[in-house]
């Protein structure tokens, strides 16, 4: 059976491979259900390319309530295979890539662009996404199909072919998300930013600034080749291990920035690198944000983290100079990305050949390397950084 | 010697009556300096109005740095009585209002509509007052002249005579603050709102509200005339002390509201209404605000509060449910209002006769009658809430 | 037979009633098939109201090319009555109002908000609606029953009951686009508006600025009840047959105004209210709108009028005074009304009592009246200026 | 006397060289006096470089009410000599560069960022300028020394030295003024532009969507020079003399584009390039731009205008289809830049190495070569499209 056969089992029913998550630091391609049409506005979706989140660590660590048996992958794309009766604008062969979210294109916060906050998808919850714990009953797409859900909503039509395949599958949450972080920030050209964190997403976010016009960018981290990439990209690194970095970023820029975005959310580290202190990251955009100017927060805050290092953490507190936030008139804005706010122009700036986002990624691997890969990936061992995997065999 | 002049002393120089503040709990009228032009794009305005703020009962209470003999008074208005040579808007005889901020109109943080920001008259901070520590060297109002620096840009011209003036002194500080709380959470007609405090300014949001086209506005605070005011004016009051101010705007509201508005600041107490806890505000409005709203912060928050109730607060910083913000996709505004961005069009309100702030105001005294005042304001006694001061005698 | 009852013809096919064109000057209540679910997204609504619109009137005079046989009404309310499979949002007996826009909820314009532009339900065109030529196959709700396409998205939920029909029903179109007039002018709170036009669509935008806090409101008509309709709600009448209409405006303002507003469209008359003149209200608002301040034009224009009074405006041309518009850097914006960008928000208004839009209906009718409603509409005489039918009787 | 000289006459006053128009095809080089300190918040500038601009021609070519006399300049930098007495933030020596407008800094309009429509300087009318007809008494600065009025504000400082100084000159109109028209379209990153005009205006309009993310950027011009000059930035260059542009574009983008900008203004021409027909500009610009897009209008149209081909055009009277414009729900805004909006942020942007506009500048030249460089440019031959005058010798 080649990769890219659907295997039949005995009683009829269709079979694909899926990454299934098996308990902590443990994933297993594994046989499940090929997934079929459920609702008149759905399709599935051949997976030609899904890629491994940064977050999908979080469940692999067992730091979540994930089951096991669950299919990972948010970020896909693919080839529409079959398509239920309501749907209107996509057709059999249309090449497509989903945002993260799963959103009903219905309801207020979707009619109002707020897709990450969609109420009709997940009951009782603003926000649903493919194969993530707690945001409802949506199979991932490390797999062979996905089903996606209100799919002429959810599915950005592309060029048909391969051309930009490793940029397109960003389009599914991290330069979105990279963007809407810079965009939180209330960022306009000219202006001058600050990102913490040089992983996929604030590589992203810095990369958006670049491409949007900021006078400066300055990207902190600790690890050389993150820092590096973000040079590479036109970018000022600064090395928090070297020195306090809100103090390099004032000396190099002269003066405080005018925007600031925290790609690295609630498992922010001391300056040693080793210990977790939930509010570094914040306080320091505090003091290096210039007054009247603005906090962009894509990066993950949780209201429940129970391996967090003190009680507070644990549910979610954070302790913040709010005094200085406030004589300083700052602002701060939060949340998931709503990626179809973005992901339509995003594409476009990649076919126009005005963005080329695949710097980021690390690894090509088929499904079958799957379990290698999340273990090397989640020790950050062998460069893994952006793992791309090709569910039916590589393009 | 009546009211309205001015004594000359001995030697000659003009003197004043002016509200100095002496050391905790004691304010004296006393003697000194008549202002005079220093710069040429001064004014001395003779004040006809001046309004003692809850802000001033910081200093008032000996729990700022303020030292004794600084006059008080940041919301003033009054009518032209000298001009500086490089004036060339303003004439003698104008009436006008000056916003509490003291901007110089041409820095960066001015000339773009940040004019509580201004980097120009207080060096090394962003921002500057009348009568106020800390906010550089501009005397208070609460006296019978005052000197306004860049004049043209800081006084509103108001019609001639005496109308409204009491409405018109609101625009000094409270009025536009309470707008631009409103404004800083995102709000926008047809939404729902809640605003915690109902102290001047806190009113003054909800009334911003009403006038900007909210469906439903909340208003929560524990003292009955307070909360009576704010159904007066349309809204929903809500007790703080007859059970959790959240759990009774679900109910009232069926929901969580679009935006909310914190009107309290850092001296926020809990329900039992005697101890401070200053993050109860915050949290509750967390908690409040619907997925995707916005959470507006007027209410003053301080970088050092030696009195505060712990540690922790004393250096200003504030514990907050940061990932249950983040989960709900929440945005954030803080800072001084800017009042030049909003009072040409409240004082057009008040022309039209569409806006009557005047409603919040207690009393009004001759500046004899400053020390009284003075502490029953900060005793809360005889019903004192927003005190108007005529230094020249009634209109 | 009674009116709620849908008669089943021979053939086993149910019927209705339905208000038909006939040719010019002519309508007639005809039986029709009764709608079907014809995708799984439709639902079919029992309407309880409909309202004839003034734009009805352009097909009524024959002055559009409408083919005899279509049935009028794009402002339609009722009751839920069936559901197709794919409906989640929307359940049986749901009291609702639909926008008079159709979209698909899919497309990239209806992604954006830009509802009145959906691309997908009018082929070769950008914007849908019922009952009106060349905006798509979707029969008008001047019937007992209307087929909602996209019912999830396009139906907006009322509370179940009868309260408020009047004020519900003016959801579908005049009340967001009075608003949305408002809207395009770039409008603020407590600035000045002049509206031109004081019929149902201009008294919806005055009343707009009056609810979302204008200082001052003009409204500029000839016919006196409109006119003492625009006072009542707190405007400025301006009788532009008794002078020059901007004269008149500057006189009374003291000076140009901030925002104007386009509620009359193409058919515009002179000052002697007999002769159309295209660019007359276009030309009034560039002279009254100060330097920098905003028009908004949600008034028709067309762009073949075959009965246009001279051969330029016949092609949709008009002549404007564009260097006076720059010189003063004046913006314009058009268009139909995203009638889902404001009816939830005008909706909770009206539930909350804050907004009764239903002063401007001057007739409830059941439907076998909508031939002499219609023909005194037309005639503008015995008072009628917005009628509302009631196609399964009085409710 | 060497060229960075003054001399002093036998009256002890002091003059200097300057640029005088002298009558239509006529300027000449001139003694004039020298300025000075006229109020206090005045400072005079030794002027470095000034740049002659397109909108001079209009006065040269006698197309305009100037009168013989007038200095031209209204792009100029250089360094503070004089200093009034309340000037706060320069200093002697500083080096800046102006905003081509004249503004006051404390007028409404000044104060909401709208410098181009400053009601102070140029009394009757709103909006002032160095060295232009109807603009106010302010002598332009090609000439020795030019005298800034309310100087704090209408300076902007830059780095000491020599370094970018035909970068910098830019700041003073074009650069800022491309950007605004950019601005004025309602641009957003991602999306695509088209631009008309590849004058200085154009191709920083151009330049400003390339360095703010446009996708695809068109430039329409019949120059070749021009066009090759757009090309070489990242755009595609549209030639109308070889075919309808709109079809051009449409064809090379698959699709109307999101914005349009028109820097060409109302002496647009025909397909010929030889016949003026002003509104040939905008109906390209209706019929290219998508539905809900946006036109930015930085192109001057004038008020009046007695030599346009036409009795309308001449009052300044533009035929536009408006119905096709309001079909597709377009918005269009005007006007002159407001420098200050965005000088400050272009200035870092040269600064940071991110932007170097002087590529379109095509010659450099001292003060006497004044007269030769006006008509060369007039006639648009030896290259001149935009020339520096350094009026007191090379740098």
């Amino acid at each position: 059976m080649s990769a890219t056969e659907v295997r039949v089992d005995q009683s009829g029913s269709a079979k694909m491979k899926a990454v299934n998550y098996q308990g902590p630091f443990k994933v297993k391609v594994e046989q499940v259900p090929k997934p079929a049409i459920e609702h008149p506005d759905d399709v599935v979706v051949k997976v030609t390319t899904a890629a491994i989140c940064g977050s999908d660590l979080h469940m692999y660590e067992g730091r979540t309530g994930a089951e096991p048996g669950i299919t990972f992958g948010h970020e896909n794309m693919g080839v529409v295979e079959e398509i239920g009766a309501g749907v209107t604008l996509l057709k059999k062969g249309d090449r497509v890539v989903m945002p993260f979210n799963v959103a009903d294109g219905r309801c207020r916060n979707c009619e109002e662009g707020k897709t990450a906050f969609c109420t009709g998808v997940n009951p009782g919850f603003a926000g649903g996404a493919y194969g993530y714990v707690a945001m409802g009953p949506y199979r991932g797409g490390q797999a062979q199909y996905v089903r996606v859900p209100y799919a002429d909503f959810n599915a950005l039509k592309l060029p048909p072919g391969k051309e930009h395949e490793s940029d397109f599958i960003l389009l599914a949450d991290i330069f979105p998300t990279g963007w809407h972080g810079l965009t939180l920030s209330g960022f306009k050209p000219g202006e001058s930013v600050a990102v913490w964190g040089a992983g996929p997403v604030g590589l992203m976010a810095a990369y958006s600034a670049v491409l949007r016009g900021a006078s400066r960018v300055y990207v902190v981290d600790r690890v050389p080749e993150r820092l590096a990439a973000a040079e590479k990209i036109g970018c000022t690194p600064i090395d928090f291990s070297k020195g306090d970095a809100v103090d390099q970023i004032l000396k190099a820029n002269g003066d405080m920035v005018d925007r600031t975005v925290d790609a690295v959310g609630y498992q922010a580290v001391d300056t040693g690198g080793k210990k977790e202190q939930p509010n570094i990251v914040l306080e320091d955009m505090i003091r290096a944000t210039r007054p009247v100017g603005g906090m962009g927060i894509p990066g993950l805050y949780i209201p429940s983290d129970p391996k967090a290092p003190d009680e507070s953490s644990a549910k979610g507190m954070i302790s913040l100079s709010f005094g200085k936030l406030f004589e300083k008139g700052l602002s701060l804005a939060t949340g998931q990305c709503n990626v179809k706010q973005y992901n339509r122009y995003l594409r476009d700036l990649i076919i126009a050949g005005k963005a080329r986002p695949s710097f980021v990624i690390s690894h090509e691997i088929d499904i079958e390397d799957a379990e290698t890969a999340y273990d090397k990936f989640d020790k950050r061992i062998d460069g893994y950084t952006k793992v791309l995997i090709h569910p039916n065999g590589p393009l």
